[in-house]
């Protein structure tokens, strides 16, 4: 895996510019190291609770604390297991206890470093803690670093659904060290590149061409992954500061989360069958196809589109998910529990092809349903 | 008790003009019979989940119901115990699961049918669900109609204070019906009035100086009471419209608070000794006494504050607080908990005399100490 010299590599600043809420993005290797740094720049506190999982706290929370230590700041860790279940109220109140224990004040701040699921969590609870406390990501997977930490929509799970609980928070600062990703499982990385890929199929047909161009040095690590996690925040920050709370254009970076979302909840959230982020690359293949079927792209996008995805190693089609089959009527009843729905109406992202992503909002239902039986059908196997 | 005729008695409207969040409080007699109509003219849901506790849902559910349902909107009730214990997560995580299960979606709504108990609970879980949901108070309490139904602050205590949990979340439509205080207790509307006179001490001296004239027809019901909760709600939502968040001038609704929380956790939050306006009244006594104590003014306003309040049957010594003896080193460690110390200095609302609250945030905590010990050591009894 090729090394950078944290002394030579720049850090990559993004700023997300939400007026008295603003804040900066910093990515590069190494910031872990130097968060403590970082933070006193920016934040007058000396007090931290650091929320953190019991795989990233093992390899990340020493160097962090000592960091934090060395600026004057107090940390006091909070482990918590890793996973997605993780996301649930059980979990959120001894953390929110804990953080009230740890008597943080306002100039104080949350820091979560971890993946998704405790950006997520570590964000409700400062979001609730004294009805809004300073919170700062730190993201260790590929996925938070170019999604979940941006954007300060957290949140946790309920029985009924994923993600239906939360508030939206913004961070004071992230601090994203891409050097933290070499620990990462490839199938996490991989999941992560999806939602990467994501941004070039909304609106920016040049950056999904550079990462069919450039993928394999994203996965080995080097200027080119900085490059791309830089251009995904700058995506995502772009969208979010045109639309905060989701009430328009923010929509369209759900685009291959609807059908994603079906195939997570029908598998029962088992990460051992399926990710998020392969939930996100089945579904922006399926919104795709499903796009050309509607006769709004040509099928040569889908294609395109399936083909840079399987390269990476991620899979693009339902039947790849190991375990008990699939069937289109539990995925149809997924998708209508899903929170886009409109009295009866479903909000889906289609395409024009790639990098012209839009929402539509009239997506007869019987429609999917045919598509996801005739998918389903035709075997739905790679090459099919 | 002087009766109003539904028919012919006008309601009064206070608009909060919060921006894109601007809201109405309609304030009158039977407004709980024409809720359904209120609400469906302002909003497009069809499902309504109410959320009250066991003392209100008898009397007010079901002519609620039967108004929503008599607009084609579909109720469902989530009944809690009553009392301050309520608000924990404990019934929070069961009552955002019947808000969910309740299927409400974009232009549905949360109802908080009760007193400050359940507007902060039920407008925190509206808060959360789908990180913010449409949210409707109903406040049956004279402490609710005028204070916390209004300016959006919900939340939930925890075991190491009150209220540290919550969001802000500004209600779509506050329906204050004033019949339904004929039902309250004399001691919790007695509570609910020390909010009253508080917005008279604060800023309003004309407005303390009716109060002392006609408390009398507030108390008995009549068109005095509706002109009186009027008055506070549009005294309080200037405030929030100043300072939604609390960073300033929103800190004056604190007068008496700081020593009011610290008499209501000393005495463990148990009704049977204390309940938060009583607090409130001895706590305004307090500042002003603290005040004079400090020369920043007469000794003379302080006597007239506490005959006020007296008169209406409120405590204003903490002598009067049933049950064991308070110490004044509890006290100070009450007010340090507090959520308003800024690291050691004590964040007081002090007073130049009647109407001429002001945020000191420089108090010395010595001073306060001795001053408590000072108002115990005399015995503290009325008229000492
Ligand atoms: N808030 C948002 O806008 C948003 C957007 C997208 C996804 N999400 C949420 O994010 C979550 C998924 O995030 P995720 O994929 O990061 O999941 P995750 O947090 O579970 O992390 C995946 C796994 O990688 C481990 N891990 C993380 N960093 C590591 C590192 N540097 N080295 C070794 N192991 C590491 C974790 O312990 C975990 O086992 C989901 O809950 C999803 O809902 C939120
Ligand atoms: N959010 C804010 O800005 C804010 C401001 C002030 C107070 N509060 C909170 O409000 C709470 C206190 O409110 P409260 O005094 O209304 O307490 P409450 O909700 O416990 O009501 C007091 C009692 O009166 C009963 N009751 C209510 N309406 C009734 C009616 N019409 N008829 C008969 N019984 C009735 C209740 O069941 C309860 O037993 C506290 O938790 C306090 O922290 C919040
Ligand atoms: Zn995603
Ligand atoms: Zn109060």
């Amino acid at each position: 895996m090729e090394q950078q010299d944290p002394e030579t590599t720049p850090v990559r600043t993004i700023r997300v510019e939400l007026g008295a809420r603003a804040y900066d993005i910093l990515i590069g290797p190494g910031l872990i190291g130097t968060a403590g740094l970082e933070i006193a720049l920016r934040l007058k506190g000396r007090r931290m609770a650091i929320v953190s999982d019991e795989n990233v706290a093992p390899l990340y929370l020493a160097p962090l604390v000592e960091s934090l230590t060395a600026q004057g700041i107090e940390a006091t860790p909070v482990i918590l297991p890793a996973g997605e279940k993780t996301k649930s109220f059980e979990h959120l109140v001894p953390v929110v206890e804990s953080i009230i224990g740890a008597r943080i004040e306002r100039n104080d701040a949350v820091i979560a470093l971890g993946g998704g699921v405790i950006g997520d969590l570590a964000g409700f609870a400062a979001g609730i803690v004294r009805r809004g406390s300073r919170f700062i990501q730190i993201p260790t997977s590929l996925l938070a670093q170019v999604d979940s930490s941006v954007g300060g929509k957290t949140g946790i799970n309920s029985p009924q659904g994923k993600n239906l609980v939360g508030v939206f928070h913004q961070p004071d600062l992230v601090l994203a060290d891409t050097a933290a990703l070499d620990s990462l499982t490839p199938r996490e990385f991989r999941a992560g590149y999806a939602e990467v890929a994501k941004y070039g199929l909304i609106d920016r047909p040049e950056f999904f061409a550079w990462l069919e161009a450039h993928w394999r040095e994203i996965f080995s690590g080097g200027e080119a992954r900085i490059e791309a996690i830089a251009a995904s925040c700058a995506a995502k920050a772009e969208v979010v500061v045109a639309d905060e709370r989701e009430n328009g254009r923010r929509a369209l970076l759900n685009l291959g989360h609807t059908f994603g979302h079906a195939l997570e909840a029908a598998t029962q959230y088992d990460s051992a069958r399926l990710v998020h982020g392969e939930g996100v690359s089945i579904g922006m293949v399926l919104a795709h196809r499903f796009s050309a079927r509607m006769n709004l792209a040509g099928i040569e996008e889908a294609e395109r589109v399936e083909r840079h995805l399987r390269a990476v190693g991620l899979p693009t089609r339902i039947a790849e998910i190991p375990g008990p089959a699939l069937s289109a009527e539990r995925l149809m009843e997924a998708i209508a529990q899903d929170k886009k729905v409109k009295s009866g109406q479903l909000t889906f992202i289609l395409t024009h092809g790639i990098g012209r992503a839009f929402i539509a909002d009239d997506v007869p239902g019987s429609e999917v349903l045919s598509f996801l039986t005739e998918q389903l059908r035709a075997g739905d196997a790679p090459g099919a």
